[in-house]
């Protein structure tokens, strides 16, 4: 029962995993729709239970529908955990969630294969819609598992149709109990595909994540004088929107000059009174703000509220910035990230590190568990889309890396 | 019969006669809804013809609803005409359009007093139609008078209840005949109040209008790439608002940088997909160009082609300009604003020329008789609007220049 050696995922079975799955709300573009406890969720969520049944684990259900199976390990310790989701968007693609899935089904089959045993027992988990797409918000089952989210609250949540969460996911048969949610794990591990360029500007198969960024959302109110656009000449105008492009701008120089992996952006815009010929008197417009540390998010709002004061201060332009939500940078275990690399390394490929720009499960498990994550290369960097595309060797690797990082994380400690 | 006395108009019975009109379609909040062929507008006409004839004048309506008051010269010569117009916006003022035709009827009736008859006639039009709010476009009687718009054409505007202006006026019971429609003038003379701030803001009662400025419009089409604002690095995005934001910018900073009286603004935005969480894959816009010139305007729509250019250039991101309506300059008659500007100092008030940055029926009077306007200042610069206001010595001196101007032209030439 050594960590040693060297065995690999078998990638066609892999791949035919994943294509038989890519089937349960298959879009004739070539994508997945396969909305959160949908009848599509409890086709996957079936086909993934005998799955798991092949494999040897043992298969429990918790009160939120989070699904896992369960390897034994030969001491009785804290698992490791490798844990995706099924659910996705509506026309959205193939990889996102099902890939971590089956990538950890997988690594349970290599380590069977090889007759390996692991020192922790290991835990495969399907979260509930982490989407967030039928029932607001994303990552709802690991949030709620992980007591971000209280049961009543998670249970009254509506879709379009006014269905809750509670009744649909009693219809679709998949009310566990409490104590069959995930275990607080040694070590989590979620592989995802990136869902962004960055492997695939760098030609890079895997990455290996630091961390989740901090987001931050404001609100913002610019207040002018909506007058006629003929007869106000340009020295006695209060232009809403020209002060708002001025806010535009800013927000993309702020991200720039702070580098990566800070993002900003403006995606949100609305001009009143919206008529070709009449300055606009009011405009609101989002701003979406994401860096690795609470104190970097704060300094970009700050460096966004000094333009604004600025254009309140040179002309009777009101300008009033709401930071209305914000989601905590969530840095990844130093132990699990190390893992992860070591195992990249493993494999002779180039370790990359780099910082999810979005929320994954990973986030709320690593409220309880020690979490790290594993980002497979996103052809073109295209996700939530039928187009969007992880190639086979891609696909290989990334599942490797979990594997080996798995072994090691399986059989440290206690 | 000479031109030199000092008679001035009677600014009571003025006020009086604008009141009088203001209560026909009066508004709760002091303002007043007389859209063009409406019940109020009937009512407006039979007043108006009412008082055309109390002053003498022989009244006549053309096959656009055009009114025409005429006053008799000593010469059968072409007339100076006095024009206006009675219809106003949804929730208007009581200034806009009545002040230049109840001017025009106190010059007739300052005369009168005076027994001061004029070598060529005088006549006093209120045009259908100016506003163009129930049947568009605007300012249809004097285009449609002119011959800018063809008559079936006029009569096939449609309002947004279906009804036509042919039925509408044929409701009211002002279609006349095209004989009737006003004359080919020596001289068109057009009292309107100013609409924008520039005389208020320089304390001053009247303006000799030198002009109406070119006005040309464009859609500007922004194609970027809509990706996730999170795991999209600064770098790689082609963020199609960041883009909008510089043109916005620079529709500004030429306006500023031809000088007044040339303005540009954006008043109109759509962004897609309009998600706070998502990179603006495209983004449409209006830009509205106001110059005297139209070598101006073609500058100033240059110079915008050129930062459509450069960010063409910069990153893969798409910029057009559909430059889709231009309404030419309509540089005034220099005879006609001599007179106006004349009769300025004949007060012995300050002579300030500026140029209408919006539409006036004096645009298309133009057309076929050299025109000219006056003036008069708009509290705060407000119009079309309730709160629209002119302060009764202002609407005294600017009637005062429009009949020594009218005394100037009527004795002039032959």
């Amino acid at each position: 029962m050594s960590g040693n050696l060297p065995i690999r995922v078998n990638g066609n079975r892999l791949q035919g995993t994943l294509e038989d799955l890519a089937r349960i709300g298959a879009t004739a573009g070539g994508g997945v729709t396969r909305l959160a406890l949908s009848d599509e969720d409890r086709a996957a969520r079936d086909h993934l239970a005998d799955l798991m049944r092949e494999a040897g684990l043992t298969v429990r259900t918790d009160d939120f529908g989070n699904m896992t199976g369960r390897r034994a390990g030969t001491a009785d310790l804290p698992p490791v955990q490798l844990a995706s989701h099924l659910d996705t968007v509506r026309s959205g693609g193939r990889f996102d969630g099902a890939l971590g899935v089956v990538a950890a089904l997988e690594v349970v089959r290599a380590l069977d294969d090889a007759r390996i045993e692991t020192r922790r027992p290991i835990e495969v988990v399907n979260w509930t819609n982490e989407e967030g797409v039928r029932f607001e918000p994303a990552m709802m089952g690991s949030g709620a598992a992980t007591g971000r989210f209280a049961r009543e609250w998670v249970d009254a949540r509506t879709d379009r149709d006014g269905l809750t969460f509670g009744a649909e996911i009693e219809r679709i048969g998949y009310r566990g109990t409490a104590r069959d949610r995930p275990a607080i794990a040694a070590s989590y591990l979620e592989l995802h595909i990136e869902q962004g360029p960055t492997l695939d500007d760098a030609d890079l198969a895997v990455g290996v994540v630091e961390g989740i960024v901090g987001i931050t959302w404001l609100d913002i109110v610019v207040d002018g004088r909506a007058d006629h656009a003929g007869p106000s000449p340009m020295g006695t105008r209060r232009d809403a929107l020209v002060a708002a492009a001025t806010l535009i701008s800013k927000v993309q120089r702020i991200a720039l000059a702070t580098g990566a992996p800070a993002v900003g952006t403006v995606g949100r815009v609305a001009v009143e009174p919206n008529s070709i010929n009449t300055i606009p008197g009011k405009v609101t417009l989002s701003a979406d703000f994401r860096h690795p540390t609470a104190d970097g998010l704060d300094q970009m709002v700050a460096e966004l509220e000094e333009t604004a004061a600025l254009i309140r201060s040179e002309g009777e332009i009101g300008v009033s910035l709401d930071r209305f939500w914000t989601s905590e940078p969530t840095p990844f275990d130093a132990g699990v990230v190390s893992a992860v690399a070591k195992a990249v390394s493993g494999l002779d490929l180039p370790v990359r590190r780099l910082w999810s720009g979005a929320g994954h499960d990973a986030k709320y498990a690593a409220d309880v568990s020690p979490a790290g994550m594993i980002f497979v290369r996103s052809r073109g960097g295209i996700s939530h889309n039928e187009q969007e595309w992880s190639d086979p060797a891609d696909v290989e690797a990334g599942a490797n890396v979990l594997l080996l990082a798995t072994r090691r994380l399986a059989d440290e400690g206690g």
